[in-house]
Parts: C-alpha cells; structure tokens; sequence
C-alpha cells in the first residue's frame, strides 16, 4: 500500500484531465469528488476510478466539453441535459441549481439526463447541507441488483443519499446503495478468494451464493424495500428526465468504453429556514445524533454510530496518513498521467 | 372470521365518530381509509384499528373539533399544526395542500406536527397520485427499531411511502416500514406459539431472538440503512416541524390513552408535467413496472411482482368477498358502535 498526499493526487487528477482538453471547472469537480471521497474512506467511488475517468475521456463516452443545457419548468424544477459530461460536474452544476430554486420557493428539484458516472452522492448532497439546506442525491446506474422474486437482475445499485446540516461538526450524511452490500465488496472478497455471506449474492439462476466468482447479481437491502427504493430512484432519475432505466444501462467496466451510457441523476435540496430556524434545527439534530452515539453499545468495545461517522473517522485518520492506494493502482494512476498529461505530477 | 361488507363497516366507523363529535369530513377521511386499507389487504392498520381510535376520542388523546392551523411558509412549502386531530384528517388536508402548492411550483412539501396515528400512509401517497403528481408521505411513530450497534430501540418503523401513477392501473404503491418486518408481524407469531426468524427482533439486551415472547425491538431493513432511513424520517417529520422525535413518542397501545402522542407526519406532490408529458411518464412507468411482471421467476408458481402488487390483488379479492375480521376484533368493534353510535349498524 501507499500512501498519498490529498493535495498531490488533486494535482495529478487536475492537470491530466486539463491536458485532457477538459475543463478546468468541470476537472476541479472531478478532482475534488475523487480526493474528498478516498479521505473519506470510500475508495470504490474515490480516486482508484480515475484511471478508468481519463480512458473514458479519450474514447468519447465522457466529453471533454459538453454543451450542458439547464431548463427552468417550474419555480422549484429545472431539467439538465449534461450531454454527456462528468457526472460530477453536471451533478454540481444541478445541485448549486436545486439550491438557488430552493433560496426562492423552499424546495429546489433538479433532474439530470444523458450523464455519466458521477462518483460518489455523498458529495452533492453534502453540497446542499454546506448552504443550510437538507440534500438530496440519487442516480441510477446499469442492472445490478437481483430483482424480488426474480432470477437476474434489473435495477442498478440505485444509491440514496441525504445530508443534514449539523450544529458543530460536518453534516449527516447517509449515503446508501439499495442493494444490501455494494458489488465492489463482493468484488474484494473475490480478489482474496474468500467465501461471502450467504445473504449478499446471486448466481445466474437466481440462487444464494457464498462463492464470489459465481455471483452475478447483488441482494436488494431489505428485500423488497430495498428493490421498490430501487425502483423509485429509477422513478425520479430516469423517468422524470425522459432518460433511460437502469436495466438499459450499458455497465460501466465492461462495455465498449466509447459507448455512451446515459445515467441520469436526480437532485433535490430543502431549505431549512422555510420551515423553522435554522439554529433550533441544527441544534435538534445534534442533538438527536449524539443521543443515539450515546446508546449503550452491544460491544462494548464499538460505540454506537450514526451514518457517515466511518467516513469521518477515515478522514481524520487519512488527512495524516495520507490516502492509501494499492501499489497497481498508483502504477496505473502514474502512467495515465505520464502519457497524457505535459505536466507530470512528482 | 366474518367478512364484512365494506360498505357496512364504513357506516359504522361514519356514524360512530359522528355521534362521538367528530365532524363529517374528519369521520369520513378515517372510515375511507381504514375500510381501503382493510380492501387491501393491511390488516393492522385498517378497521381494526377503530375500536382503538374510538377510545382515544373519548379519553381525549385524539380531538374531536381540532383548530387546524396551516401556514404557508415558502411558495412550496408550509406548516400544519394539526391540533391532535386524526391523522387521516390532519394528513389528507396536509397533502391537498402540497398538491396544491406544486400546481403553483412543481413541488410542494407541508410537514405537520401534533398530530395522532395516521394510519396507512399509502391512503396519503395516493392522493397525490391521483392528481397526476408522484406523491411521498412519511410519519415517525414510538422507538421500536434497534439502533444498529445498541441494545435498545430507538427510531419508530417510521414508514416511507411513495406512490406513482401507472398508465392503466392503480398507482404503483411503495409502503414501506424502515425495519425489516413490522411488529404486527412478530404479535402475529406470537398468537400463534410460533418461532420467528433470527433477523427479525431482539430482547432487551439487544440480542436477536426467536422467541416472539422475548421481542422488545424490531431490526431495522438493511442493517444501518433502513436505521439511517429511519432518522431520515424524523428528520423530516420531527426536526423540521419542531416536534418530538421517535424516541420521546408515547407507545400507542401500552401508554394511558387520555395522554396525547405528538405524532408527526411528513407530505410531498411532485408535479410530473413540471418534469415531463404526464401521458408519455405514465405510459414509461407501466412499461417499466410490467417489464419487471414478466421477468422469469425464481418460483415457477409465483409471478414476479412490484410493490402495491399483493395489495391489489387483496382489494380484487375482498370486493368480492368483503373484509375478513376476526370474530374477537369484531365483537370489539360492534360494542363500540352500540355504546357510542346512537345509529346502531345491522
């Protein structure tokens, strides 16, 4: 493993992807997305993608300089066609939208079509926290998630993902995908040849696996909670924007990396001020959050946390250790900078 | 088990609340939502409920002439003070009023605070529903969900409930409690001596149990994502209308009846011709949800389904065959009437 300075991987990511013909608004998104996400200690959604971002780049499938159109329909809606940019970007660029609308009516929804993998939620929704609203961000993603009763798949991993404003440290933040477990996890007990639990995967008959390499599809959370949520996500995401559903998502490793594959995403923010003050709330919510912290835990050892208390930990941890990164990974990350970037990032 | 006329039953709770002092339109919000919930299936929070409510009236934990204040408080947003009315009530006008605010916006979202149990929210989402809007209502309840990685309970099941029209059918309907099953469920094992899954519930020392005698909580759906859903709910219903979260709610049943609960509750319309052609989403929405039907089903035997399917396919049911109630509840439920009603039902 090693160990990388946030600011130097920022580095890296920005100047390649500029060299990249891309943006330098849309490429601090990209970069900003990416670092924060790894410090958080979500290294699926972090920078270990980056590689796979400037590939997607050079083939077509993400555009270097989109013509985003944003369409205001109603006082609180607007609709953004991102043509194809980082989803980061066009996710941002729909989030700062749903809060200006929220500024005027109270609520600010955004729906976002013919995008791109867009990250990680965590980093819309907690934009819209940062300016006293409750953020809301969903996407769809490509067939992942076994559908209830079903042999195969039909819905992506669907993430939901809301963040709350806190009174004296950074916001809530739950960001979940509706299948019980992510597929990288699966993914990662697949690389150690190890047995996954029974309740997380499904092989192509539909059936329970504990062995990974027969797993094609994941468990939605909650059975079908967690599929109907799934579905829902498509609701807002691809049926609101006229996009395509999950199930017609092309994958995002595995298929022709210049193939475009339209996610759509769907972004809302709640301004807190329009239904009581912000102060009270955020000290209500504080308050609620460190109550539960304050549960006696089932092991002692463990105390009780709240959703995103893991990710502030690593943060802590890695703002000193620096983000850890497998040593193939920074190979692969050194080389896409060397070959397309003129200014090679030491 | 008697099967009653729906018709019949909806006299009985009108007429009964009417001679309790309820007024007509509050009576008749309560009688059409528990006989359409009993329709469909949603045993525990249809009729049977009534006898219940029907105590609380008169002890004084439900008002019968509430004041019912709404504030709008953002050109999408307002406030409900619903005074201890019925929840039926209190929720139905609630979600008029986001209907009507997202006619004026796209979105509207009014929360509602001192309010009593409002019974199935689907009765709410469906509302919305059918005025062409995708419709979310949300309620927090008693802590009976175990906080992940405690021992003791601490959010209500807190429902979520979406509902989306179809093209030409019934809206499609999400109702979904934020643990894994409901605690009716584990009172039903009980009844029955019978063992009830692992994952299921916990004793008092956060240990999970098969004994539905030793239940005191509930598991929250996915571990820490339905727990993370579960404050989600009371963000919205408790925080942002400045009332009490889950954890401080009196039980419903087990509480002296004369105590009021300060229930809140949560509403939203999302008008879809803001977003799109209403024709053209609900035409996608059906293709959808029917794509979904005809995938192949694990179990030859049993079709592939979306939630609200099983509901629907009650309410076929029991049209024709009338609303089973056990010969307990319904003698329960006939005493009510004749002690309250000076209009006796035959």
């Amino acid at each position: 493993m090693i160990y990388l300075d946030p600011l130097r991987l920022k580095a890296i990511i920005l100047s390649t992807l500029v060299d990249c013909g891309v943006s330098e608004e849309a490429a601090n998104h990209v970069a900003e997305s990416l670092v924060t996400t790894s410090l958080r200690g979500v290294d699926s959604h972090g920078v270990n993608l980056f590689p796979h971002y400037v590939r997607a780049v050079k083939a077509g499938r993400i555009k270097a300089r989109p013509n985003i159109a944003v369409t205001q329909t109603g006082l609180s809606v607007a609709r953004l066609d991102a043509d194809h940019a980082f989803g980061h970007y066009a996710g941002s660029m729909a989030m700062a939208k749903a809060t200006e609308l929220a500024r005027q009516t109270g609520i600010g929804a955004v729906s976002v079509s013919n995008s791109t993998h867009f990250g990680a939620a965590a980093y819309f929704a907690l934009q819209a926290a940062n300016a006293d609203c409750i953020g809301l961000a969903l996407t769809n993603a490509d067939a992942l998630v076994k559908a209830y009763g079903a042999k195969k798949s039909f819905f992506g991993t669907n993430p939901v993902c809301f963040a709350v404003p806190l009174d004296h440290e950074e916001p809530y933040c739950l960001d979940m995908a509706t299948s019980l477990v992510s597929w990288n996890k699966v993914l990662t007990f697949r690389r150690r040849g190890e047995k996954i639990p029974k309740d997380w995967a499904f092989d192509a008959d539909g059936c329970s696996v504990e062995n990974p390499d027969m797993s094609v599809s994941l468990n939605p959370a909650g059975g079908y909670k967690g599929f109907g949520l799934g579905m829902i996500v498509d609701v807002f995401c691809a049926l609101l924007s006229e996009s395509v559903i999950s199930k017609d998502i092309l994958p995002m490793f595995t298929s022709p990396i210049e193939q475009r594959r339209k996610i759509s995403h769907f972004f809302m923010a709640f301004r807190i001020s329009n239904f009581c003050d912000v102060n009270r709330f955020r000290s209500s919510m504080q308050s609620m959050v460190d109550r539960v912290r304050t549960l006696e835990p089932i092991d002692a050892d463990i105390p009780v946390m709240v959703a995103g208390d893991p990710e502030k930990y690593h943060q802590q941890m890695r703002i000193k250790s620096g983000i850890p990164i497998e040593e193939e990974k920074y190979t692969e990350l050194i080389a896409v900078n060397a070959e397309f970037s003129s200014a090679v990032i030491r």
